[in-house]
């Protein structure tokens, strides 16, 4: 919470004890952001009391502005306390934000609010909840402003101005036929810059950069991006505009996925709060998975060891450089890993470069070792035990091997799984460096078997 | 590249060939950013003829597309080429894009070119240079429409509608007084909106989220998100709005920042340029710093599994669990700095909630632990050279001990760097993996000597 905030929470919780009429005037200065900090901090009657006490459209902005969980946990009391007061509150909201939070629902809250709602708002949640989890549906907004292709400017403008007060955003208007059939683009900039008596089909752009209703969001999130739009229509099989998604959204889908991303890296599964209102179990259970699989795959370095006893047994010198060997093969898997799964994520390559990456990513890692052999080298002969030509042979090409196995191994595994159609982010870094640990130990120790045996 | 604009590229290269003129013609209908990317495909020369048969405004909306690296090169030929021609396509250049091409050029060709245009377009270059690297400074843009507060709404649109073309955004405006104050913000939705005769200073919103010249791009990008905004004011020591930064460049800033925290999670210097943009060498250079930093680390286990030498000697099964061992702490460090990491780049965590995150990683880090030695325990007894009471006491409260190490210095670390100004994301999972092989080597055989001898 910003810290200007944070000085009126005595004062708001005060007036909701005494009160709760009075918080409406001394929080009317409040960005509904801010004032949504300020909920969070309050406890559950007082959160409840705050959302009763404000005009349905502030309590919609405050919950729409609210943190997921929180916002769940509000509305569902509020719906419990007043189903009524629930029902104008979702009304107010807008239409992606409802769909998201009426999902989280229980099934008989729900049930009871789309009863009781608007037909057409009704119908708008459970159209907008029929599309699946990270696509263009599911985030799109459905109010935006739809304009006859034959309209002039000067009407256009009427029209924008009447219904600005239900959209999302006026500053991109979408030109279409009767049917609703995508003619166009035209801005608030060009309606404003262009002559009263123009047609509309005159003043719009009628290549316009669209997403299908089923488009990945991070597809929309990259086309945002890329051309700097402020808005990107959606499209229906038909070629019919359905929605519009904003760059607020997108900015919050790559917030999201960037930490998403961060966290597959770091074999954590992504939460779906922050840290703080993440519970202690809950956080246990995001992370002891993933923990098991490694501990797991990790048991077959012992294996590993345990079959090459016999070597061990003669030269318990070359255990010593065991930690030092799987972990840079494990570290240089990390980097590469760390590489193709942003250069995937922004699209810079594709599964169908794979031969060319491994490729490189073989020459690299080579290089790679290369220049840390020379480093072991150094340890080698400064230890009397390990100071022998056949030993300096195993480690540094140990080095070499393992190193380049990382890299080749750590860059080719996120595209396999992205031509897979599998989340590339997901074979996590600890996960390739596993891999190469067991890989890695086996190539030392057969290594060792070549020169020192 | 879009695959329909990869169509046009064999028509544009032969247009440039034989006529370059009917380029224009045949791209007219291109997105800047498309025929971007149809422009990185051409060689040398026909790049340099594409931008000079282009209109100059079309040619400095190209040059704004370009990835940065084929910008400078491009540019800098031109510059070469026809110095008239770079100054013209410079002055048709948004400012912030501008400056962070000339930031780039070589001195030379920075001073012959600011030496040519226009005085107010070269001082605004060399005033936007002078900003350090990723603050406010250099990521706005001094292009914005200013009002005055005593204007009227029909007025003030006339005006918007004047300087439109020059501006990045018209969308938000900035009421200010003669002296360059800021007193509030209007939108165009606002003044579309009002009453033509009504005065800004009614319509406007006084409360105006702002940064200060010299905060972090990435507090811009946390604000922007945060509040939904379009265009985020940026202030001068003395509250004069000196620029603003629009919401599709803190799309790019969150881009960039998502992928250099995911490469220094990953042990991999920042790139300055996509994968394959970055020369085979310059990959190397990216990478083996870390990796030589983690391998000499990496020596210390090394010469922590000498100073156990005797114990080992004596219980060479011991041995059978020290990868396992150590990779386990060092998952669950991973896990915990890239928890910590992306809460603090999202603004969920502060450095002054240290205590309170490192008892509760040090809680999770204990639960995580036990659950993972009751896996532990299943292998112990199952191998017969380590079922004993002695070793099950050893192995399963070294588990325990080296995950919750794990999670707590890999929570506590990214913290301390951030209370010290330092970049959270260089205390890369590798790197706290790497300290917890060490110090967990020594909890394991520490607990070895308590139970087993």
């Amino acid at each position: 919470m910003e810290n200007v905030t944070r000085l009126l929470l005595p004062d708001v919780a005060e007036a909701l004890r005494n009160d709760p009429r009075s918080v409406v005037e001394l929080t009317e200065e409040l960005h509904p952001v801010d004032l949504a900090d300020l909920c969070a901090e309050l406890d559950d009657g007082l959160q409840l009391a705050l959302v009763r006490a404000l005009p349905v459209v502030d309590g919609a902005r405050l919950l729409e502005a609210l943190e997921r969980q929180e916002r769940v946990d509000l509305f569902g009391r509020l719906a419990t306390a007043a189903l009524d007061a629930a029902v104008d509150v979702a009304e107010a909201m807008a239409p992606d934000e409802r769909a998201d939070l009426f999902g989280e629902l229980s099934e008989d809250t729900r049930t009871a609010l789309l009863a009781k709602m608007e037909r057409a708002e009704s119908r708008d949640v459970q159209q907008l909840l029929a599309y699946p989890e990270d696509t263009a549906g599911a985030l799109m907004t459905t109010n935006f402003v739809a304009l006859s292709g034959e309209a002039t400017c000067a009407r256009a403008i009427e029209d924008v101005r009447r219904s600005a007060a239900e959209m999302e955003t006026i500053y991109e208007a979408y030109a279409v036929d009767p049917h609703g059939t995508l003619l166009g683009v035209v801005s608030l900039r060009d309606l404003v810059l262009a002559k009263a008596d123009k047609a509309i089909a005159e003043v719009m752009q009628p290549n316009v950069i669209s997403v299908d209703v089923e488009a990945d969001q991070e597809e929309c999130a990259r086309l945002i991006a890329k051309y700097d739009l402020l808005a990107l229509p959606v499209m229906d099989r038909a070629r019919r505009i359905v929605g519009i998604i904003t760059v607020d959204d997108v900015v919050d889908v790559l917030q999201d996925e960037a930490t998403e991303d961060a966290q597959k890296l770091g074999a954590v599964e992504p939460l779906e709060d922050s840290y703080f209102n993440t519970g202690f179990w809950a956080l246990v259970k995001k992370r002891y998975k993933w923990l098991v699989i490694l501990f797991v795959g990790g048991l077959f370095t012992g294996t590993a060891m345990k079959s090459f006893a016999g070597e061990l047994r003669l030269v318990p010198a070359l255990l010593l450089m065991v930690p030092l060997i799987i972990s840079s093969g494990g570290n240089a898997g990390s980097q590469s890993a760390s590489l193709m799964i942003r250069a995937l994520a922004v699209g810079e390559v594709r599964p169908r470069d794979f031969a060319r990456i491994v490729l490189r990513e073989l020459a690299i890692g080579l290089a790679l070792g290369v220049l840390l052999s020379v480093v072991g080298l150094g340890r080698v002969l400064l230890w009397p035990e390990t100071r022998s030509t056949a030993f300096v042979l195993t480690v540094c090409s140990a080095i070499v091997g393992v190193v380049a196995l990382g890299a080749t191994v750590g860059a080719g595994l996120p595209l396999v799984l992205r031509r897979l159609g599998l989340d590339p982010a997901v074979s996590s870094t600890p996960f390739i460096a596993s891999l190469v640990d067991v890989l890695g130990l086996v190539m030392y120790f057969e290594l060792a078997r070549l020169f020192l045996f």
